[in-house]
């Protein structure tokens, strides 16, 4: 009987582990370079978890299953119901501001196509128990770390920045009522998404009259500095508008400060689907051929208590390793060592079948130095292992001959230079 | 709502992320440099793959759920399935020998209980494609490799060996046909597990009368050298068992080759209860308080045709993380560095909050120069600033003061030595 992995769901052979080694080293190190520690939780959660956050309606999207004992779990779709879970069990022990990251492997019950995974793994960062601007210029700060790291430039991506409380603001200074924000940040999230037309048409339903229309499409079409102006113009006279217009700015001038300025843009088209969005909102898009969201996050204040912890405010973003992996195969980024699935420093030969034992001792005595060494495990001609040393990617063959045999001494070759030179076995193998 | 973690699942926090990371590096450290190539697969498979290889009773020990295709699919509760699969799938173009780990996370629907999780994560290797004494001993040697990376001395553990092919044929030279050798195996693997009465008892059931029976306890009770020496009466005359005997003599001479001799021992009681094992069967003991299995694994050379695959000989092993940290407590070796969860190089400390902004841009250049550079969120005095640098574990504070507003320069202090000294800003940061 033959199987296959589970559509929507991958394999990785050495080479693509290769991929998803590098990419997942490289969001852990710019965690740590930035401060933030590691956490991880259960691949299952309560599916209650879930449903306490997104409703009854989000079951249908995962895998979900009892235990004998009848107790309902689901794989994990995301990280936030976790983390919110685990800050509550320890809200009053926990070191404030909380900045943690993690690389959660998740699963969604998605009908498999093209882009869509039905697992994938996610890299996440949240700063928590503290809300400042600072810590929003931080967070977005992260993202974009990790994007010039793997060599992204402002022409590459863009990091669209926009604020949910802004909006609020404006909208209630204009005298739209709380209750009708939800469905214009529903119709502006839109905005990119939908034809011009369609995106009228949806405005002119959730505006009252021609004039909150007007009011609306100024809004909804503010970008970069001329709309931060035109959105100054729209919160004049109203402090919590003009509050927030305050921070907006702010953010900018942290973000120049932390000298990643030209990597961002305002723009009030990004407000994001999440509803537990109550602050500043942020996606990264990439430009040229992909012309789409790398990475997106936010500030969120009732999260922890939905999910039964204190009410602290905090901020996160996210993005996978899938992501990661087509924006930089699209600009041809993906470095030759991510796909190395081997880092042999010495191949040991034997040169004759009677000295394999030799090789075998020799290479065991290099690991237990903590080097990395191979040797063949057919006894077969010198040229044959030499080929499989190449094929291995080893630094240095160790050659084990008649120098051996007469007085213990072995052929060092470079494998890159092809210069060799015969050093004494243990004056070696101590000198490690 | 309140929700905890399921029963029998952990929660990382940073301290347990931290202990978590350190073992998993050590594993990746010790697999690599043996030459093995990391591989990964779906955290859930077909439920048939799983039953195809243990049967309809391994359902009820899983997570399974159907998809809304209603599909069956179970986390996977071990890597062998999803590791036959994957060659399977290529077995024509993998270059053999195949040497793979993996380090998946399992889970399997047991009733919690102490030391018995229902999520965990397992250390895989695996060498694939080839039956030689040199590679049962390879492996051997990979395990003891890690344990004795990890302060474990032969006195602390013992890695029990013997081999399932000998023992068949040490029955079938003395007349006990093959149908009857599983039920011998059951027994045998009960030994040490069970009083001795007990053990007699259920010897005698499965022994044809009392030569057998003589016969059986004298094979049983086989360890060490003495026990390899009265093997080898038994198996006198006969090639087959000859042939084994030399190959369990060639084992035990290339572990002593490897410089591991003194952690191995024959032991006729370790029997492996897995089905699939064909040939040499191994098991890591923890000696002291400890009493109990930390590591095991054998030959199987059937496994992969049951699973779809062409006809494959490999050997493999595998151990829990949660043994690992047990052991590791156990004996009081869990070192210091395990649970660190920060590593930050610089904390930058602002002396007034004039100079707080250029707190941040220097923290973010340190960072965009790849070193880990922390600050405070909060304007607060010095001393408050200096605390938290000591909190985060700093190895140097840089504190941007009157130097700075005079001449563009910081002090850059060493906090376990206490020295500093100024130095200019610019210069300063283009030397890293």
């Amino acid at each position: 009987m033959r199987f296959q992995a589970p559509k929507g769901t991958r394999d990785f052979y050495p080479s693509e582990m290769a991929v998803l080694n590098w990419i997942m080293a490289a969001w852990r190190r710019v965690s740590l370079r930035n401060g933030f520690e590691e956490y991880e939780g259960p691949i299952f959660e309560d599916l209650d978890l879930y449903r306490a956050k997104s409703g009854e309606g989000i079951v249908s999207e995962l895998f979900h299953f009892r235990d004998r004992g009848d107790r309902e779990f689901a794989i994990r779709p995301e990280m936030t119901p976790t983390l919110a879970r685990m800050i509550a069990a320890r809200a009053n022990a926990l070191p404030r501001p909380i900045k943690w990251f993690s690389m959660p492997r998740l699963c969604r019950a998605e009908r498999p196509q093209r882009g869509r995974l039905r697992e994938f793994f996610q890299w996440n960062i949240d700063i928590v128990g503290i809300d400042d601007v600072v810590t929003d210029a931080e967070c977005i700060f992260v993202a974009i770390d990790f994007f010039r790291e793997v060599g992204l430039t402002p022409a590459d991506m863009v990091m669209k920045i926009n604020s949910r409380s802004l909006l609020s603001a404006l909208l209630e200074a204009r005298g739209i009522e709380p209750e009708r924000h939800e469905s214009v940040f529903a119709v502006l999230d839109k905005r990119d998404k939908v034809p011009a037309e369609a995106f009228t048409e949806m405005l002119t339903k959730v505006a009252g009259g021609d004039a909150e229309l007007a009011l609306l499409q100024g809004i909804g079409q503010a970008r970069g500095e001329e709309g931060i102006a035109h959105l100054a113009e729209v919160a004049r006279g109203n402090e919590t508008a003009e509050r927030e217009m305050a921070r907006l700015r702010s953010l900018f001038e942290h973000l120049e400060l932390m000298g990643v300025r030209e990597y961002c843009t305002f723009d009030m088209g990004v407000v994001r689907g999440l509803a537990y969005y109550t602050g500043v909102v942020f996606e990264g898009f990439g430009l040229g051929g992909l012309q789409r969201a790398i990475c997106g996050g936010g500030r969120y204040n009732r999260l922890l208590e939905v999910l039964g912890g204190p009410p602290m405010s905090g901020i996160g973003f996210g993005t996978s390793d899938v992501v990661i992996a087509d924006v930089l195969n699209e600009l041809g980024r993906m470095p030759a060592a991510a796909t190395a699935t081997r880092s042999i420093e010495y191949f040991v030969i034997d040169a004759d079948p009677s000295l394999f034992q030799e090789a075998v001792a020799l290479t065991a005595a290099l690991r237990a130095k903590g080097r990395s060494a191979e040797f063949s495990y057919r006894r077969q001609a010198v040229g044959k292992q030499f080929k499989q040393a190449s094929a291995a990617g080893a630094r240095y063959a160790i050659v084990i001959g008649s120098e051996f045999t007469e007085r213990r001494a072995i052929v060092l070759k470079d494998l890159s230079t092809g210069q060799q030179q015969e050093v004494a076995r243990d004056a070696f193998l101590a000198g490690l």
